[in-house]
């Protein structure tokens, strides 16, 4: 295989490449507003998809259940159904969240930080299939396949991404046919799709085909090579596995509709937002009104699921004048959300905090009253 | 008010800014391959929001008609569901769309060509309830206020459009509370929005909060400066109104991530689409795989709805090489697509052809073997 990063996936420049746009239009985050309820609803939940969504016939689709395995399996949709069902809300990211705001840029999906969504799903285990199947001693990772395909780095490839077997047989991993009570939609996976709560994104494979049990690891393109933390070309990296802890706020008042500023009254403003981390419990949340220079403590709601995100709120008070609100967690692991982003070639896994920029008070702009307010 | 357009609105290079980003992570097209399917899944229809998706609670939401009317009304949702229901296949496409193509491209929403979607819409139709209210002799337009607020070209607003009285009055104009069945979720105006079949999606308020019927026309900004075909700022310019007709295909083969330029093998390659028009029946369609130096008839399939797209197939045979593939409709009314954007100063009503870059044959890549068909 050839090098993940050529020449030229760098840019200096602030402005996005066509390129990065095509991706931009068809991908979408989380409409930052959509914090406000605790599950995304469906089609607010972001979305990022490497290659085209297939459109699969059910009634010909099986999941293939194979490699180092006593007793292959190839399974309907209806069989998956008619075993044990649970149902978890896990919050999901994209690896690459807030991959826009690094400098130099690197070239994919140009996401600004709201690459979020927190979702039911509803499946099977995964370690009960794989049980019945009976794992050979030898295997160590599972591969899961999907049938999306495409090019990317120059090879020719099914979306396959695996985990490490201990990780995979986890109560909580999921074979997954419906979202939020109703089954998947064409671009969440249907019919069928992993679910790793904690995991960023990609581990996450939308549109199963199969489930592989191999031995001595996986070196297909999207686990080998892409999806490291590096910041030289030649360097072998650290893989991206569970979810940065992140806050994130619903910007208060009103937007601007091209700079996205927000105006507010001057008064009290109460600030919403969500926290999450797939690597501990949600332990804090401070608020800033000043850029990130002072802190206070952000009231915490209990969790409502152990991999889904919390709700916390803070009273702040407008002063009239122009605001930098900032907001940042930290998990009971220790893990923290740095000012800056952690620079690196791909882009991923940055959590630095967000900004918001607040107008409070009287602005030059003129207010059109609405028709149903007319005399 | 003032200039809807300022000087630095228009921009030279073909690189996207950060505020048009902005929009564009929030807002998206229909992924393109989803012209695969007849009615748009619910998550892929194409979305365009101005401000901030309001958040509505039923319980006290009421719909206001009033202005120049005998019986004002204020309506629940539950009165409105139990009027006469009309359920409406209705193709709804984004007067901007293909924006971003244009040079100097004006600042707003990037859209590339797929701002698109077919959704099946159930509502009740606004012409009886305008009858309940009676409307006043002098009244001469309605116009429709959202409850979404923000600050666009200076002015602080609600979203609002107006429609000749006559307009909409017509038979299939509704106030629709579902979309593909389902009660509306946020992003597309729950509880209750506008469907104007044929016209651009400007004119579907959602988030509806009154109705009010006026005289002399109606002078908001969304109505009066935004949503108009100019090529000069101090020119009044004509109003966008009805869609023109588009054809698009589902790109055939397997994509590049990050070009997105489609990979197929040589030999039969058959080719699917839509098109649609608000201003008259999809005439034809036909296709070119030479960038348009020659075209050839594809075949047409009924309409399944008057206000919906139509499905048509190409059976194209893909050389060995690199192709130019493009696709125009024209409609009964003598509108066709052209092959160059009309430019204008807003960059509105583009409705240039479609084109898809394809390789066909062998090429450079390797091919990763999929783990489940490892030996």
């Amino acid at each position: 295989m050839r090098e993940v990063l050529k020449a030229g996936s760098l840019i200096e420049q602030p402005e996005i490449t066509p390129e990065e746009l095509q991706l931009a239009v068809r991908n979408h985050s989380m409409p930052v507003e959509a914090l406000h309820y605790d599950v995304t609803p469906l089609g607010l939940h972001y979305l990022l998809i490497h290659f085209d969504i297939p459109a699969v016939d059910v009634s010909t689709w099986r999941l293939n259940v194979g490699g180092l395995v006593q007793h292959p399996l190839q399974i309907s949709l209806d069989d998956i159904k008619s075993r044990p069902a649970r149902t978890l809300a896990v919050t999901l990211e994209c690896a690459g969240n807030g991959r826009a705001r690094l400098s130099p840029r690197p070239q994919s999906q140009p996401w600004l930080g709201e690459a979020v969504g927190n979702a039911e799903w509803t499946g099977t285990s995964l370690w009960a299939l794989v049980e019945d199947a009976v794992a050979r001693d030898d295997a160590t990772d599972v591969v899961f396949t999907g049938l999306d395909r495409g090019v990317q780095g120059e090879i020719e490839q099914q979306y396959e991404r695996s985990l490490p077997i201990g990780e995979a047989m986890r109560d909580e991993v999921l074979l997954a046919y419906a979202i939020n009570g109703q089954p998947l939609p064409p671009q969440h996976g249907f019919p069928l799709r992993l679910i790793v709560p904690g995991w960023y994104g990609m581990t996450h494979v939308k549109w199963l085909r199969s489930i592989s049990l191999v031995k001595d690891g996986f070196d297909g393109y999207q686990q080998a090579r892409a999806y490291h933390f590096r910041t030289l070309s030649d360097e072998r990296g650290v893989p991206v596995t569970r979810i940065l802890p992140r806050a994130l706020m619903v910007p208060p008042g009103i937007p601007d509709f091209m700079t996205r500023t927000r105006f507010v009254e001057p008064g009290p403003c109460p600030i919403e937002g969500r926290a999450w981390s797939g690597r501990g419990a949600i332990a804090g949340v401070e608020f800033s009104s000043d850029g990130g220079m002072t802190w206070s403590d952000a009231a915490l709601q209990p969790a409502a699921s152990p991999f889904g995100w919390r709700r916390w709120t803070f009273a702040w008070t407008a002063e009239p004048g122009e605001h930098d609100l900032c907001v940042r967690a930290t998990d009971d692991a220790g893990n923290a959300q740095p000012l800056e982003q952690n620079w690196n070639l791909e882009g991923v896994q940055n959590n630095a905090v967000q900004r918001v920029r607040v107008v409070a008070g009287s602005s030059s702009r003129e207010v059109q009253k609405a028709a149903d307010r007319e005399p």
